[in-house]
């Protein structure tokens, strides 16, 4: 019933995510994979990220998307650089991608690179792409059931966002329900509620992703 | 950049798709293939349609999900028929999956056959199942810039639903870009405002299935 192609194509593109993290080592520049449905608002929190932790890091930022580039443009306006990558109608970014992205930036100034991946619970968790970390937004309107629905990208998260918690009360979201599959599914994994929009619980994720910038960087020497 | 191996599998997909199509055809039922991303209300708007149509037709369900079998539960406690389809990791069905479910339903009883795809924007978007529509829900907490960034689905669509329209005053939706997207790339599709939750425009939404069922009708003589 399955057509099994994705094994040679995986360890292409683990090769070539090796190297991206060879590179990104000997620059020590620290790689974060956010993850989402279309719509969670990935974008959002990236800026609000940045707001955050801009003056103790540099920061850059990769934008994947099917089409489009009105992501990168909304980071740019806050001075920060920014790379598109259109995957014209692959549903996830590829090691690939991320080392052309990577040749156009100016690692040896850098400290952080942010990848947005495209809008999809699914395909972007199997493929490594020389990341530190892979980190997921969840957000209230898409229900507290998803974990039971797509546990892949729960499993692979070390931390997990669970953002527009400003809107729980229009929602019935189970908070409880949801910490509960998510423990069983990862018990590792940390979450976080914020909501990009009133900027709560931004704090905290950002100190999450500092220390491992910080736990990186002890490890780079 | 891209490893092309979709070219085979699409072709094999195709063929089997053109055999699901043909026995539909003689059992005269109709196929709707239901997409649209995690969490945007895809089975509370199939309980809705069944609702409203269960008098005028007999209805089955063909879910597809990662894992889990939540969603197949829900429609049979409604006392219809339900296949449950787990894909393991795959982001989308593939009309080899649909014939394996078809085997199982009674054909010769049924005059509708809903098919939800699995949660994602993107890869349902080229796989033909034997469907004689493909439809897709957008949710309001998504956002009105997703046919920018997502413009295949949109394309591939007869109609779109714009779910969850009662949440319009929390988030900052504009319906008028969003159609002013829509109907540039497809100037055909019609947009469908509705809630699941409160019911509202699911009226209009299942005459306009119910029509494509008649002209269907009409075709199969």
């Amino acid at each position: 019933m399955k057509i099994d192609v994705s094994k040679p194509i995986l360890e292409l593109n683990d090769n070539i995510a090796a190297d991206n993290r060879n590179l990104l080592d000997k620059h020590k520049v620290f790689v974060l994979d956010l993850m989402a449905s279309p719509g969670s608002g990935k974008t959002s929190l990236i800026l609000k990220t940045i707001e955050s932790l801009r003056e103790r890091y540099n920061i850059a930022v990769i934008e994947g998307d099917i089409a489009s580039d009105v992501d990168s443009q909304r980071i740019k306006e806050q001075g920060i650089p920014a790379v598109q990558i259109n995957t014209g109608g692959a549903c996830h970014l590829e090691s690939q991608m991320i080392k052309k992205a990577l040749s156009v930036l100016e690692l040896n100034k850098l400290d952080l690179i942010i990848i947005e991946n495209v809008g999809n619970l699914v395909c972007p968790t199997d493929f490594y792409l020389g990341e530190n970390d892979k980190v997921m937004i969840l957000s209230v309107p898409e229900g507290h059931d998803k974990p039971l629905k797509y546990p892949g990208v729960f499993q692979a998260s070390s931390a997990i966002i669970l953002n527009k918690v400003d809107t729980m009360p229009v929602f019935n979201f189970n908070e409880r329900e949801f910490r509960g599959s998510v423990s069983q599914l990862n018990p590792e994994a940390v979450i976080f509620p914020v909501s990009a929009k009133t900027g709560s619980g931004i704090e905290l994720w950002s100190q999450w992703l500092s220390d491992r910038i910080e736990k990186a960087r002890q490890s780079w020497g």
